[in-house]
């Protein structure tokens, strides 16, 4: 199937991001629900929870799973989320061990779904985060070159899309990079405890692990490098907060698309390399990437209400709400792998901006 | 990858929709936009436009193209959209048939991009719109049957999340089915004239044809069973209004969804096979199907707003506007599919309603 | 207060529309109310529920009544809705006249608030569609009027944000007014049966007027000169669909200012009077109404999804999805009548399109 | 007219909020505009680039203004902002002034109209933001309040609407709190630089002032107890920010207001206070302040994409995009601060939560 234009064969292409669909592999995915459980059994075992060989055993099964798909497939159609099917086929990986048996009935002990899938979703938003975070800093390096290059020039400046006076493309600039730097800043606020891990066992209480439910908690933070924090499942904030930011930069780059794409209309003040053919007009070179921009930004900033919406959240956990995040939030992160890619590539192929 | 939960190796399990899948993927996309060219090639050989020879050859070559995908990713990629890449690969293949070498000049003659992926994108909505309005029947068909059953009996009404007055199970049948009653209307309605041809060349004047534009594109549109209509590149009304009735949809039946996931949660009122397990308690029975509903409601909610947005459509043909729907309307198209689906399968787990 | 930019003291000036406020004002709703009331009354009474006495001292005394607007505040701020406050003074009024004692028990017989509510809305979107319809004739008669003056003309054709093959003027004026005409027939459509009077009573059965309910109900719809139809409290279609039409015009609306702006942004093709002054300098000619067109169209389109939302309205009524359609459909409304005004206030100020 | 409800005559008692709304009263905003425009004449005057003595006459003349709001009404809609009118009528009091002549000229030097504007939105969002947190500090107390009386009860969690395993009135509790804490640190985070001073001339080059452009940027952000930062007209992102912080107050209380809504439905373990009266059944208490959080909650959600649309704002100055913004922006604010109202008499009126 080809629905979602970001892994479609060849849309792909136009607002595809490899590494950030990576991220969103369904591979990655269940490396991060293995690390949970991994990370899970370790802090357990640390703790005295569950016997240390019994967390050593399931480390090693679960290093070598091999999940069966089709089986997850139709666990997740039945229970409404993988995990009950998926600790299924991980109990059954222990103990096909040799002495696995024992160790097996430990797998995900007094976790539920929501613990793996949270949890496992903000391991890769981390990731996604660090990418984004490096591409920042590349684009904003790529804006200081042009401002080097072509800042003292001239460049008409319009207001309410008329000529005002003219300003100089490093005023220009200024607009395009000043709110890429804040964008920055706020991942990097974002990343100081943002990342934290979900672990609250059926209905948040953590009721099976007793007076060492906060170790255990902390000791399985620290094995996935997220910070610890008081289970939050019902309380969707950080990632609407997140999803916030990435609507925030495509939002950004949409204003550059949307600025280079007049400049490309109007003519005269900027030659750009590359830019794509027409079937019709073999005269034409369209902006390609900076209209994709502009989409791109509106895609995100239409998908951010559906993250809002998501935060009324029933009770101790709402099986609707949820699930709604999971159609919003990873096209909203490739839709912003996809954004800072084109501008990068947008800005790098900028010949010439503004008149000597 | 794994980006959207419609095509997600397990989350399809639960919001996936065969069905509607098949008509966004890329075989039944590349299928259409070929259908477009033949039934381009037979209009215009049918009305003099090309050699009656070169329509023939066109056809014929292009029932066993076999596109280089990764051409078609790499010319999304620089073009902004696929069509001038397929159509140097169609007029290739046509070129490769013995004495193809007029032919292939003919391929695509007086058309432009946004003439082919239009067109294309409306062959395939006409079918999800008869699949639906199918899935329409079919579900009022269960309402009716339930009705049936157990439509005398009695249900406590709620009005403002509050016991009201008791009502009979058939005034809350009528509630869930009536809507959708309308909805069939509005999909057999749209079909009357919705699903119009895009034919208008570079600009939307048809120049290259003359005075026999208007009868080539009749003949189009009627190769391929669609309405024939001045071109409307740049008036995406049709769209956004056929996205309305999807959400529409989805809407009602996130209605459903709610009022079966409340009824789950009284408890006493109805009886529901199937629902799901929970990893953590094995007495739970999750209305899951019921939970999705209402998921998917608010994510087309979300979505129309996009399709909206897409309408400030610069000029004779948006880049910006036109990407956006690629974005947008293929998960709706998706989620409408996938909602049907799942109301029909809670509709027939219906064991009991209401009181005797 | 000036929350709202369509009421606001001076913003209003540039988004408001008087005929449409006039339909969202206090009094008109009210007034719309009242009708109910008195339309109820008349109804009931020539069904033989009420006496004929009762049902004429109600209309006489529902003529002359004067709302207490701070017992109606508080009566909202405690109920969540105007309506068991307005049913208490009506009654209050009745009881007041001589006689009326025994009239006054009859106010309201049988109805909920809800019914009140959504019925005068409809009354008053009804008249909000004549007035659209209306507009929407004379803004295609001044493209018309364009089009005879300049249509022959030419233009350049921009695809993609670039100059791409000249179209005539006529060429341009179809993309404008086309959707028009379509929108134009769809509120035609939508009128035939989509001003339905809502009716149904505490929990949608009206229960209290047994065999009779359908009787009074289609008098009822007499009256009001609105659709008789079965009771649809809890089904929103109808008020999302209408929703979605207005989204369509203003977003139809807001392609023409789109293009109208880039024509005063590339110069050369367009004379327009009017357009705004700038504080900062004196030589600028703002396409003020262009832009705001692309505003509404903008508002408009997010605003839909939040009707879309509401559709998921819980049991037999939703306190929560019906307050939100308060929020949203009154400023739709607004911003779809000042989009018509702007874009026939702009559409008669071209001067000059194309080259001779 | 009526048509926002948060200042309607009868529903503003429902979703109003009277401290909110004098923040957005047109006095305030005037006000707000007065003080820029002081502010502006004694910075200008301290730096020199100004006679001393015109701006004492300046801001002498200022405090005693009265606008001529007709003038001011017909100036938007002509200019499509307010400012050129407004600062019109600002010369005209300062030269009838004694000797106001020469001062008269000084009025708004160097400024622009998005100057004012968007200044003087500062200055009032830096309000709301104050008294925002003071609520949410408010709401914190009065949860605590309710864990020392109710904590250690037990309350049935509930997981994917269905019952789970008990957990304590604590657990709950800390589930509503928890967000808000959070959100007091954005507020509070935000406030170090988020409310910044815009001033930028022209084009955003203050080329008026020459080399003591940021010295007077810097002295008029301390007069206005405003963040200096370098012009930010074209960089939505502070405002986006802003919003987005907006709909997670409101989100985080939906889902406060959808669990007492779920409470009242299931009965049996809350008591509370209030609640509102039913037109049709005199028995019934409806939980209408947590209805209308979710109402507040969702119409916030969908806004928030409407100002994330903004940020694609044109070149130096977006009329559109701005626009847009001043559409949605003040109805966000509104709707967060009767939100923060509602949930707090809701959370005073719990008279019992939990089972003993």
């Amino acid at each position: 199937m080809s629905v979602s234009a970001f892994e479609h064969p060849f849309l792909s292409g136009l607002v595809g991001d490899d590494e950030a669909g990576q991220l969103f592999s369904v591979k990655a995915e269940i490396d991060a629900m293995l690390a949970f459980e991994t990370g899970l059994a370790r802090a357990e075992a640390s703790c005295g929870i569950i016997p240390a060989e019994a967390g050593e055993r399931i480390a090693a099964a679960l290093q070598t799973f091999e999940p069966d798909m089709a089986g997850l497939r139709n666990g997740t159609a039945r229970d409404g989320v993988v995990v009950a099917e998926l600790v299924k086929q991980l109990r059954d990986a222990v103990n096909q061990q040799a002495g696995g048996g024992e160790a097996a009935k430990h797998v995900h002990f007094g976790a539920t779904s929501q613990d793996v899938i949270d949890t496992a979703l903000m391991i890769r938003l981390k990731q996604a985060c660090s990418l984004f975070i490096e591409r920042l800093a590349a684009l904003e390096k790529v804006f200081d070159d042009i401002d080097k290059a072509f800042g003292n020039r001239r460049l008409m400046g319009h207001t309410r899309m008329q000529a005002a006076i003219p300003i100089t493309v490093s005023d220009r600039i200024r607009a395009w990079k000043e709110p890429l730097t804040r964008h920055h800043q706020r991942l990097d606020r974002f990343s100081e405890a943002g990342f934290a891990v979900q672990f609250g066992g059926a209905a948040g209480c953590l009721e099976k692990l007793g007076d060492k439910a906060a170790d255990v908690r902390k000791a399985l933070a620290w094995e996935l490098f997220l910070t610890d924090a008081p289970q939050w499942q019902s309380q969707r904030d950080r990632l609407a907060e997140f999803a916030g930011i990435l609507a925030l930069i495509s939002g950004s780059l949409g204003k550059l698309g949307q600025d280079v794409a007049l400049l490309a209309l109007m003519g005269g003040e900027m030659e750009l390399a590359g830019g794509g053919g027409s079937s019709a007009m073999a005269h034409k070179q369209n902006p390609v990437a900076a209209e994709v921009l502009v989409s791109l930004a509106r895609f995100n900033a239409v998908q951010l209400s559906g993250m809002q919406q998501s935060m009324v959240h029933e009770q101790e956990r709402s099986g609707a709400a949820w699930t709604l995040e999971w159609l919003i939030l990873p096209p909203m992160v490739m839709a912003t792998g996809a954004a800072l890619r084109l501008a990068t590539e947008l800005a790098a192929n900028v010949r010439s901006l503004g008149k000597g």
